[in-house]
């Protein structure tokens, strides 16, 4: 190419992509509580970088937030609904990922913590609503369709 | 919010979020070939607006390339290798998507076409394989999982 991509400027604006891992822990999953607003507990996942895959960000994420290294399952859904982050339209593709070990926070998050599902805390964002699909997956193995 | 989210600056570049929708109409599914390069038959889809879910921006495509208003059945997956689009790093969301009546090609495309899946033709970017994984998911009823 003659001009490299990274130089090709966007003709409009558009959501910012980002990433969240499910992290399994046996039977629980990994929430972090955020250090920066909003405050609360919340999947562990961040922004995607230009010219990163969404799985390597996932990883990253992981284990920027966690210090785990988590191995990826699957995809769970992308969640776009333009008011799920007051801050700025952003869109997360949830992926599920396994990983052994204790979670030990760091970056964003100040605590980092095993939950049994039937035991969720109050969550930031969309994130009841994600780990309601995840929940139904779970115990269905079906992952979130379209009615109507 | 004393400050619109949309004009909060992002603090970095992000891959851009597109959608792409396989439409269903009987056994048979809508490509169209494209009127700006790159050249070739490709899914419908396009560029995310900001302030627009995903699944509005899977409608409004369809609708705008095929004349169709299709009616969503569920995501396939989310692809975002860096290099799947040569001119920027763009993510696609793919939706499956059913619709009845014949596509009308307008917009960015110069043709819609149904094709049925044994008989795709050279297809732009990855929809080669997401059509791959699209029709293992018709034939087994998994979707898209990791490996390793």
């Amino acid at each position: 190419m003659t001009q490299p991509a990274a130089e090709t400027k966007p003709k409009f604006r558009n959501p910012s992509p980002t990433v969240d891992i499910i992290i399994e822990i046996g039977e629980r999953i990994v929430l972090i509580e955020r250090k920066n607003p909003p405050p609360g507990w919340a999947l562990p996942g961040g922004f995607v970088d230009y010219g990163e895959s969404f799985e390597d960000a996932a990883r990253r994420e992981a284990q920027e937030e966690t210090g785990l290294a988590v191995h990826l399952v699957r995809q769970l859904h992308t969640y776009s609904h333009p008011e799920r982050d007051a801050r700025q339209h952003t869109a997360s593709t949830v992926f599920i990922a396994t990983a052994s070990g204790m979670p030990v926070a760091a970056d964003d998050a100040q605590k980092a913590q095993l939950f049994n599902l039937t035991e969720l805390p109050a969550l930031a964002f969309d994130h009841a609503l994600i780990l309601a699909d995840y929940v139904r997956y779970k115990k269905t193995g079906q992952l979130p369709t379209y009615s109507s």
